[in-house]
């Protein structure tokens, strides 16, 4: 806060005379509304408490902006953009597959890594052992990595428990990790991951406690905003994932699945067919699936960082998406298995050089894509009056640059419900 | 420091007890000697002045650590390793090009932005016309995130300039940025980087610029440490290659050479047969050229943003460099055209997951194998008593973790010249 505004606040003369909380002036916006990136060049924006309270021209404000904010900050001629928000993570479990990933580097296969009890089913093991504690503490590294590259808003599920207790546990954490970190978190349930190995031998011993115990509780105890599944050749069949979307559904949930990944099953056309908010991964969706997903309003979520990591070689089909009008979110994936990957501006390169969105498309597929991902575009994802003040200060030239660098963070300041956040 | 040791520091009665200036304790030393990481599990290690003066096993040490240093750290269990280097970067220019990124992945071609005065022309444009204040500003920036990454010793190469008043320049804001961050910087003259438009169509004439004018007066000023050589098919050719490498090696100038990176046209043979410190990418290197690199010393640096970011599909011959016994280094080529990566733990990772080396192979391409690639083995790249007291703290469980992660960063502390400097 500049110091002769302190002054002006503490004189009694003209308490009044301020209608907003803050606001930033000597801003281009992108705002993510209308053509392009939205642009509103030499802008400005206010808020009062956590929400946007105006936006637009700066030559369009009536009076001296300290006329017009208890609080004002110079923007210094950089870009500002709506929070990043990171729709698909798996960023809470214990330990770590570092190990893992040196030894397939040094020649050991697959199969010699998952008989020594590799894979998905350590991460369980290790993160059903693990204290919360230790849960809480290793996530919120993780998570504090993500806030760094600019994130305001973090989906996270739960799905290395795979058993009553370490799931609600997991649940738990996140609760614990929104109320630590200056940031809104929206927890998936992700009890369909895979069947634990103590369920191996009759698969529908664990569909029924999904489905007649987990998704009861959760509904009615409100404890996650979605249930996912993970529908795939390794994960669950067509008819296991049917049966969980349909126990979700008739408890009013959200649903979203992770489709098309490794193989086309019809994973993504089922996701549409129960109105989920997105399919997400869709290496391998076919063109029925992304006619089934436009007519039903479902997102594609797509992740980059997974794609990387395995060496794929089919990308989505993105143009596909483009002409039948899907929208096309992108997300980190952030998990220990198939993408280790805690910066959302990184994954937003990897779109643009994997996938070859353009940068406007990446943006927008951290925003307002996300946002509708995540089934909360009427709240934010865009810079609009009435929204949560979440939004970003960057020192570029050019939006585009967002999605241009890798390693390079050019981040100024995080703005999270109002409250700004600088770098330090 | 702690607080007990400093009320010794001022007592007066046992000034001479200790020997050296900073001892870390309880730490994992990854010492990058002998064999795989040279682990020593429960070490230690000191430094007097801005050199290691001991490492080895904590339970070797004779006395209480307080009484061996005037500074003790304890190190958590954390992983130390020597300070990273990168040794190939153009990190000093002006503008970048995200614009043109933008433009080709909203469908521009290569011939359009060539016309309009794309590519590389349009750096040297803006480098020319640039402040050396504003070049040192941006660099440094980019310098920052580099050595946020666990990076004491960069080496950053002219050729944005192409003239001589602005090739001077590049070399004069490299040693400003030296004075002005805690980082070793090596100097470059890459003139040979391409032949600038006003010499186009009398490339001889550059040629003898570079011959006759630059090389004489920065051997005789010792304004670079070594001199590069764009040696492509888009670039300089063999028979002009070879002209200035003759005269660099006259002047007894170090030697190295981008070589091999789009086509096979001899030049990482031609790199060796002049003993040259490296030759860089390598992706269509051929065995007669690992041979002759392997014959006569000459370090392979293997640059993966690059590869990623122009979608290449051959990589480097890493078998063979294995087979032949050349030692690979890696780094960032950060660069305003073809690898805009300011991280170098992120290429740790590309150099892994997209050319299939391991861990190990990554982390002594960025310490052991970097330094050679600098000619500065002797004197830094791994820990040993003498060598500079360069290293960094990590908060991991396996130095694997450096490979592992893509944009998060377990860096603790990054020591240079034996100076702390703690992660903010």
């Amino acid at each position: 806060m500049n110091q002769g505004l302190e002054d002006k606040l503490s004189s009694p003369d003209k308490p009044n005379g301020r209608i907003w909380d803050r606001l930033w002036t000597n801003v281009n916006l992108a705002t993510m509304q209308g053509q392009s990136y939205g642009e509103i060049y030499h802008g400005a924006i206010a808020t009062t408490g956590s929400r946007i309270s105006w936006l637009g021209p700066q030559d369009q404000l009536t009076d001296p902006p300290e006329q017009l904010a208890k609080t004002v900050t110079d923007g210094m001629g950089h870009w500002l953009t709506p929070g990043l928000i990171d729709c698909h993570t798996h960023l809470v479990f214990a330990s770590n597959r570092a190990k893992e990933f040196e030894q397939r580097l040094r020649g050991v296969s697959y199969a010699a890594i998952a008989r020594q009890g590799g894979g998905i089913r350590s991460t369980v093991s290790a993160t059903r052992a693990a204290s919360t504690e230790e849960l809480i503490r290793s996530a919120s590294q993780r998570l504090q990595s993500l806030l760094d590259s600019g994130v305001t808003t973090v989906e996270i599920k739960s799905g290395y428990g795979l058993d009553i207790d370490t799931e609600l546990r997991m649940l738990r954490v996140m609760t614990a990790l929104e109320n630590n970190l200056a940031v809104s978190i929206h927890k998936t349930y992700l009890g369909a991951h895979t069947i634990p190995s103590e369920y191996e031998h009759h698969r529908d011993g664990y569909l029924n406690l999904i489905c007649n115990e987990l998704l009861p509780l959760i509904g009615e105890k409100n404890l996650a905003e979605a249930v996912d599944i993970f529908c795939e050749s390794i994960g669950l069949n067509l008819a296991e994932s049917t049966r969980i979307l349909e126990a979700a559904t008739d408890l009013n949930l959200n649903v979203k699945m992770h489709a098309d990944q490794l193989t086309d099953m019809g994973a993504s056309a089922l996701a549409a067919e129960f109105r989920a908010l997105s399919a997400d991964h869709l290496e391998h969706c076919p063109e029925s699936g992304v006619r089934a997903m436009a007519d039903k309003g479902t997102t594609a979520v797509l992740l980059p960082g997974a794609f990387y990591y395995l060496k794929e070689n089919r990308i989505p089909p993105v143009e596909l998406f483009r002409s039948y009008g899907v929208p096309m979110a992108i997300a980190t994936d952030l998990n220990p298995g198939s993408s280790p990957v805690a910066s959302l501006l990184t994954i937003m390169n990897m779109a643009c050089t994997l996938f070859s969105l353009t940068p406007e498309e990446a943006l927008s597929g951290v925003t307002s894509n996300a946002a509708r991902a995540l089934g909360v575009l009427d709240d934010r994802g865009t810079l609009e009056v009435g929204k949560r003040a979440d939004f970003v200060l960057w020192d570029i030239q050019l939006p585009a640059e967002l999605s241009y660098w890798v390693g390079f963070n050019p981040g100024v300041e995080r703005v999270k419900d109002g409250d700004p956040i600088r770098k330090a």
